[in-house]
């Protein structure tokens, strides 16, 4: 499994979570995490420029990948949904790689040549907490499909 | 504003998380956490047993505060939507007190007792990371209400 994101890691405690999670999935699951170049800024560039810019870096870096967007307008899962989904892609056996947008968000090629569109909620949040939400959310997929506890 | 959550904090992170948070709210809210004892262990407990304790606890918490409750099956809100929630229930010049349950859910006397049930997403999050979720949209909502900018 992939996660491609834009966007540096600023924040310290998002950093730690972050790792505790690869750290936490490594008996389940093989997790990378690739950080790509953010498109630019908004206040200088048109945010069609930077969803094309980011859209070049990410088809760059996509190989045989399924692709899965994570875009506010995606569909909505519970996390018992997330988990099945997880696993009925895998039994294909491509790697899926996870994309998360700038916060300019992505450029709809990006969006058409994703496999799914999955929204981890209606409410905005920084590329940052989304990578530890979605991250979270694999962690307790590997729970739920190991039939494990998972609630701290 | 108020935020009232069921069992500790235990993972450091999210407890950096969410200090570098009521910190940045600082100029533009005084809001306070409290902390109250979880129900019990869903193993050894049934679950409405849980529920009832949690919901006496937290009853005796709110005085005047007009309380919102975060729930996985609540009303699902955009941030700006959010925003302005919390600028209207202001008016009422109320205190907020936005109440994050334990792992068994809330029982139904205490959403009967709330005048709004949130959801910050399909998905379940364990209580430690709603608690950072929902103290982030609370600073993002400060961004919004007064025009700043915020995306990191």
């Amino acid at each position: 499994m992939k996660i491609v994101y834009f966007g540096s890691l600023k924040t310290k405690f998002i950093k730690t979570g972050i790792e505790r999670y690869v750290k936490w999935l490594k008996p389940y699951e093989r997790l990378s995490l690739l950080e790509l170049k953010s498109g630019g800024d908004v206040n200088r560039e048109q945010v069609e420029n930077i969803q094309k810019k980011e859209r070049e870096l990410l088809f760059k870096s996509l190989k045989s990948e399924t692709l899965i967007v994570l875009d506010e307008a995606g569909d909505d899962m519970t996390s018992v949904e997330f988990a099945s989904f997880i696993e009925k892609s895998r039994i294909n056996s491509k790697e899926l790689l996870f994309a998360i947008g700038g916060y300019t968000g992505f450029h709809t090629d990006v969006k058409k040549k994703a496999v799914k569109t999955i929204s981890l909620s209606k409410m905005t949040f920084t590329h940052e907490m989304a990578l530890l939400l979605l991250i979270e959310q694999i962690y307790r997929s590997m729970k739920i499909l190991n039939g494990e506890k998972y609630h701290y």
